[in-house]
């Protein structure tokens, strides 16, 4: 099934307006988050964990402690659902029925395969930390094979992806827009503090005065804040 | 079974010592929180949505439309499991394999009741536009009872609810201490950029002068960007 055609599942039905199964958008969504939830039912049981993950292509490389029972059961066969989710701002209605959040979601349903070869699981954890920081890989040490056999990693197809976004003013009534009410939006995105040098966290550690890698000089996915 | 007392669910496994069961952190996380993800097994699938939500001494709230999916197949009896999580920073380490992300999460398993008395229905959406706006909902106009009609609203019990934090510095090996990779932490939070206001955004509106109301002025759990 292609992006372009939602299936069963990914087809929104609640403000299907706010639809987008547009693979591009699906991507700029899951390319700009650095945490998804990632859910299956094992037992009767929905168990669902935070995490970071990676986008390789058309697939999205989750990665774990080999023990980590949501990859387990993923890896197992159990299907996985996957949300990645940005809160974008506050909508102040004149009516609080009216009252909603600007956000941007993409939801994925699949079946995951686990990564066992040790290149290629290299490769994807390689990735998984590009995504979190682009450029910091290449910073520091590589994976040994002890910890490879540590960690798991699964790939979920993003075949059955759909994105929704609510975007944009405030959505009243015509019948409210008279009220002696304000309204408005207040916009919310993420933003970074300065940085802390783990020399000055550690305090057994002698400050080496490592200048801050070019991974975190360049722009990111915040705002620099002002705080 | 209390909050102290972990189930057999919400006992955490794995880094056990990021596990905290205690309610006064899981509140503290709840109410701190936007939007959580809720998922639940319908026919086999895991659905989830992103939602907004709020807090009523020991219940989750949760709102939606009439006929979402989700909400629907709770006031079922559908088992739901909810997480809130904050993404508090980058964990960048000296090794690629001690990359981390500093993170608070919430999560949640029970079953919730429908909240069907209107007098009760009205008091929890207040509880909702009161938990994304501290003082909103004696600004803007209250629900008639058409919109509580179109509105489904749900109590999860908290019974079932436990605290994971990822919190502090890089957690490398001793023996990468020596590498010469800079390490640290960058922290992220929420920020808000300038609030727009309504009558800026709606072209056909005439600029009415309403001054930001006082849920807007107080201080909110966002810092002011500078951007």
């Amino acid at each position: 099934m292609s992006a372009g055609a939602p299936s069963r599942r990914t087809s929104v039905r609640r403000h299907a307006d706010r639809a987008e199964y547009d693979r591009a958008k699906v991507n700029s969504i899951l390319d700009e988050g650095f945490i998804c939830h990632a859910a299956c039912s094992v037992d009767g049981t929905v168990w669902m964990i935070p995490t970071a993950y990676g986008r390789d292509g058309d697939r999205l490389l989750l990665h774990g402690a080999a023990g980590n029972h949501v990859l387990k059961a993923a890896s197992a066969g159990a299907e996985l659902t996957v949300a990645v989710t940005f809160l974008d701002g506050l909508v102040l209605a004149r009516s609080t029925f009216n009252h909603s959040l600007n956000y941007r979601s993409v939801i994925v349903f699949g079946t995951a395969s686990e990564i066992t070869d040790p290149a290629e699981k290299a490769a994807a954890l390689e990735r998984i930390v590009e995504h979190m920081l682009p450029g910091r890989s290449a910073e520091a040490r590589p994976p040994t094979p002890l910890e490879l056999t540590k960690t798991r990693v699964i790939a979920l197809p993003l075949d059955e992806a759909s994105a929704k976004v609510r975007a944009g003013g405030v959505g009243d009534q015509p019948e409210d827009l008279g009220l002696p009410v304000w309204a408005g939006v207040l916009p919310l995105h993420l933003a970074a503090g300065p940085v802390l040098d783990d020399d000055q966290i550690r305090p057994e550690g002698a400050p080496r005065d490592l200048p801050a890698p070019a991974s975190l000089t360049q722009p990111g996915r915040w705002s620099r804040d002002s705080a």
